[in-house]
């Protein structure tokens, strides 16, 4: 998916949401694990439930991963079950990978190959040529780690040189001369979100991916104040608030109220800023 | 595998080789693709033919990822096939994983319960909440990226503070209070082996794992000269150049022999310099 469709999808929908698929055994539903692919049958539900009020869906990886070969499966079935039944969906493979050149490669094949991601999230320690192979596949996007939602976001991520340039800032700087808002998104954390404004200033034209609004703490409205541009420029992140809504029999259709509430209030932001 | 085990290896094998399993199914025997699992049959033969020479191995996670769950399924079978033959040998993830606290938790279960490795290359860039889930887990370890091999490691990981500090430095410095010398590793490239002597007054103690011997062209004796502990303290890693020795049906042979010439300079490295 290319810019220009990414917008088109925001302007139609009303909406920059981005439901994350965490998806833990150990969280969904009981009645789901009598199913034969339990971890499936809940990302089909939720899916189902919320895509009219979504523009992007993230499988965060670890969760498939952590179930062996089976989460594999699931994690193929879901991305298949999106492709075909809402191709409008941005799908983020959300795995943090970053690797030497020739393993990175690897990566992008893996994610844009056999799986059929639109993006993946990458981590920056290793530079340019572990980002670089991401970068070469037409209409595919990174999804570079810039400045994160955790605690730990401040054990490197604000280090500072000596022209006051924070690590975070030079990972902005830098890679933007590696690929460019056609191919190159951000991820920064809502629970930064007085830094959006400054960011802003380094990356104007690039789209943001904001984790950390919902269970994180992080705040919709300050996203939007501070980070919206001309295109949206936001692809903002709800997981656990809106898949756990509830864990009944009912889970589907309370992930849905969930998603449309965030829809609802940023279809107000969207009239509001752009 | 505890810190002692390991060291006890290395003397009675008189190596700290680590053999690379980048299984690239482009670059193997031609052969081998009428087997089943032509990866895990290559694996295989690599590891009956190397295994007396090394005391780990390090599949490279990209490489199996990029086959979709077919990889996966090569993946498991070789680490299954390692631990029941070869119980003496440490097993590394190279995976090069790391995100918030609760998904590191997700990645740590992936790779030390789903499978049974004794160890994960992390990526530092999101801090102590990333890391610390991996280091949570008895006997198994954490392999931090300090300094890597590759080009891009100047991008960033040489960005220096107000305190002359570079970033390597400080992930050094601010991860050994997250662990210890027991549970957490760093790879250092072998690219990069003139920094050795100064990263060993950060963390004397604490295994390297070295890349970059072999093809990325690092030199295995500058690596013992100047990174050397009385307990060894290294894992050299070689991959291309062993496992790729040759490509006809005596691939294995080959390997045996590339293998065995580093395992007799490291055994006469290990005379000189413990």
């Amino acid at each position: 998916m290319n810019r220009e469709e990414l917008f088109a999808n925001i302007q139609r929908k009303k909406s920059f949401l981005c439901v994350g698929l965490d998806t833990d055994i150990k969280k969904i539903p009981l009645h789901l694990l009598d199913c034969e692919n339990p971890i499936f049958e809940f990302n089909k539900a939720i899916v189902d439930a919320t895509a009219e009020y979504c523009i992007a869906y993230k499988p965060n990886l670890a969760f498939y991963e952590s179930l062996g070969i089976e989460g594999w499966k699931s994690l193929e079935l879901t991305v298949k079950y999106i492709r075909n039944n809402y191709p409008d969906q941005f799908l983020i493979a959300d795995a943090k990978r970053g690797d030497i050149g020739n393993t990175s490669q690897l990566y992008a094949r893996a994610f844009f190959e056999a799986f059929d991601f639109d993006s993946v999230t990458v981590a920056p320690y290793m530079g340019e040529d572990s980002v670089s192979p991401f970068l070469s596949y037409p209409n595919k996007w990174v999804i570079l780690l810039a400045l994160t939602s955790n605690k730990g976001a401040f054990d490197f991520q604000f280090m500072e040189n000596k022209l006051d340039e924070k690590l975070f800032e030079k990972v902005l700087k830098t890679s933007k001369t590696w690929g460019n808002e056609d191919n190159l998104m951000y991820v920064v954390g809502a629970t930064k979100a007085d830094m959006l404004q400054q960011i802003r200033t380094l990356v104007p034209d690039n789209f943001l991916l904001v984790p950390g609004v919902g269970a994180q703490g992080g705040s919709l409205e300050d996203v939007a104040k501070f980070g919206m541009n001309r295109q949206c420029g936001l692809i903002v992140n709800s997981s656990r608030a809106i898949i756990y809504a509830d864990n009944t029999e009912n889970f589907a259709q309370a992930a849905r109220l969930e998603a449309q509430k965030v829809q609802q209030a940023m279809s107000q932001l969207l009239t509001q800023y752009l």
